[in-house]
C-alpha cells in the first residue's frame, strides 16, 4: 500500500509517496512562500500530491491517504491549523477540508514534530517501536511522543511540549513565559550560548578560531569542532550542555519509560560526540544508573517528516 | 456487575466489593503484618475477598474479577511484585498466581499509586475522565497517569514516576539519587521542611505555637494552621511550596495536557487553602496563563485505592 506524506515547513513544502514499509518511492520539494493566503499554500500541497502520483503513472485512488505534518497548533480531529507562526495567514485554517476539495482520498493532519517522531519510531532509530519519544534539538527543543504506536498529544492536542518542562526553577527566561525550561538549556541555541559564554570568559579559547573571531557566527558544530581541536573551554561547554540534556532525558525516562528515546536535530549530527557525554551524565539521573530505555540518535534526518506524515493514514486505520 | 478490590498497604490490607458504578457494597480492613512470609500475606488477601463475598451471601463466581493495588515495583502482565520496601519478603512475588490458587476468577495486579489514580479518574475528582493524572503529596510525591481510560506506566511498567522529575537542576538531593526532584520540593515532607526552616529563621513565628515549641512534631496541617493564625512566616512557607508545586504541575500540563490534574494526599485536605495559591502560581507556568486542564482536589480519599483496584478488571476487559 502507498501513502502520500506532506511536510509543510517555513521555507519548503516537501512531498513524498511512501510504501507501508517506510520506503520513499518518489519525492519533491517546492517553496512554501508562506506570505501568501493560506488557501494558495494548501492548494500547492494538493497539487504536489497529484504531481507525485502522476509521476508514477498512478491514479490518486491508488494511494491510501494523504498525511500532513504542519508547524503550529493543530486540531487533528477537525483537521485545522489553529495557528502557525512564520505564516502570514495561518489562523484557524481548515487545511483538511481545503485539501479534500482536490484530493478524493482520506486526508490527515498533525503537528510536524509529532509526525517526525512517528516516522523515527516506525522506520528510523525506533526500529518499529510502538513506544518511542523523539526530541529535536534546534532553535527550540521540540518533542513527539508515540504511545502504543500512535501520536500522543494530550486530551486537547496541545501536549507533548517536552521542551517547555522547567528543569531549573526560577532559571533563565523562556520564550513561552516560564523560567528555566529544558529548551533554554538543551536546544541547539543553548549549546551556542554556552559556547559563547565560555569564549567570552576565556579570550584564549580556540572557539574563536572556528568563527574568525566573530562569535555571532557560532553554531553547534563549531563548538564540537573546537573541542576536537583540544579546546578545554569548548569541552566545558559541551559538558555543561550534556548535563542539562541528561537532566531532561532522565525526567522523560522516569515519567514515560519509552522503549526508545531518540535525539534529532543539529547537534545530533555529532553522533557519539554528543551521545557519549550525555549517556555518562544520564547514569546519574536514573535510578541505579541503568534503564531499559535506549537513548539513540535519530536516523531519518529531513525525511522523518514526510515518512511520518505518510504513516498518519496507516496508524489511524489500525 | 461487581468487582473486588484490594489495597495492600504497609499497615493494613483494605478490601471492598465495588459496583461498576464505583459504589462500595461492603469493605473490610485487616492488619498487613508485612514481616511475614509473602505467601501468608497474599493468602490473607484472598481470604479477605472470600469473606467479603460470603458477607453478601454471594458466590465467588458472582464477582467479575479481583484487582490488587500493591506498593513497590510491579509487573502487571506477569502479575508479580518485583520488589516492595517495608515488606520483609516481597521480592519477585507471583502475587496473582498465589491468589489464583484460591480465587477462581481473573486477578489483576497494579501499582498502588496507579490504581488510586484510576479510581479518582473514573469515580472521583476526574468525574469519569479517560485522561486524568493524579499526584499524591505524602512522604514522597506519587503519581498515576490515566490515558484513554487505562493506566499508563511506560513500555516496561516503571514509568509514571512523576515525583522523580528534576525541577531544580543540581538542587537538593532526592532519595532516588538525583538532585532537585519535584518530590523534594512538593511532597508533604517538603512543606514540613519549609515550615521548619521558616521557624528556625524566625523564632517569633507562630509555627512554634502549633507544636508546643517542638518542631520535630510539625506536620503539613500545622503550617496551614499557623498561616490561618496570621503567621507571616507560615504564609511564606506555603507560598514557596505552592510555587514549586505549580512548577511541576505546569510541566505535567505542558507534556500531558490531561483533562484533569488531581491533587491528593495530606496537604490536599486543605482544599482551597492549598489550591488557590497553587493556581495563582500556575498562571505563570502555562502559556498565556490559561489551560484547558482542570486542576482539582482528590475526592475519594482512602477509598481511591480499593475502588481503582476493583476497576482494573473493568478497564482490562474493554
Amino acid at each position: 500500500m502507498i501513502y502520500a506524506g506532506i511536510d509543510l515547513g517555513g521555507t519548503t513544502i516537501k512531498g513524498a509517496l511512501v510504501t507501508d514499509a517506510g520506503e520513499i518511492i518518489c519525492e519533491k520539494s517546492i517553496p512554501t512562500r508562506g506570505e501568501r493566503p493560506n488557501r494558495e499554500v494548501v492548494q500547492d500541497m494538493a497539487n504536489l500530491v497529484l504531481e507525485l502520483v502522476a509521476s508514477q503513472n498512478m491514479d490518486i485512488h491508488d494511494i491510501e491517504s494523504v498525511g500532513i505534518g504542519s508547524p503550529g497548533a493543530i486540531h487533528p480531529i477537525e483537521g485545522k491549523v489553529m495557528f502557525a507562526a512564520n505564516f502570514a495567514d495561518f489562523v484557524n485554517v481548515p487545511m483538511v477540508d481545503i485539501m479534500k476539495e482536490t484530493i478524493p482520498v482520506p486526508v490527515y493532519l498533525e503537528n510536524d514534530a509529532n509526525v517526525a517522531a512517528l516516522g523515527e519510531a516506525m522506520f528510523g532509530a525506533g526500529g518499529g517501536s510502538r513506544n518511542a519519544i523523539t526530541i529535536t534539538l534546534g532553535t527550540g527543543l521540540g518533542g513527539g511522543i508515540i504511545i502504543d504506536g500512535k501520536i500522543f498529544s494530550g486530551a486537547f492536542f496541545g501536549g507533548g511540549e517536552m521542551g517547555h518542562q522547567v528543569i531549573v526553577a526560577d532559571g533563565l527566561p523562556c520564550t513561552c513565559g516560564r523560567k528555566g525550561c529544558w529548551e533554554v538549556y538543551s536546544s541547539a541555541t543553548a549549546l551556542i550560548r554556552m559556547g559563547r559564554e565560555k569564549a567570552v570568559q576565556h579570550p584564549e579559547s580556540k572557539i574563536y578560531d572556528q568563527v574568525d573571531g566573530d562569535l555571532r557566527q557560532l553554531n553547534a558544530k563549531h563548538v564540537f569542532d573546537a573541542a576536537d581541536a583540544g579546546d578545554e573551554y569548548a569541552k566545558e561547554a559541551i559538558q555543561e550542555y550534556a548535563h542539562y540534556l541528561a537532566v531532561g532525558l532522565g525526567n522523560t525516562i522516569n515519567v514515560f519509560q519509552p522503549e526508545y528515546l531518540i535525539i534529532g536535530g543539529g547537534p545530533s549530527a555529532q553522533g557519539d560526540k554528543l551521545l557519549n557525554p550525555v549517556k555518562k551524565e544520564l547514569k546519574k539521573e536514573i535510578f541505579g544508573g541503568v534503564t531499559k530505555t535506549q537513548v539513540v540518535i535519530a536516523k531519518l534526518g529531513n525525511h522523518a517528516g514526510v515518512i511520518g506524515a505518510a504513516m498518519l493514514g496507516k496508524t489511524r486505520e489500525v
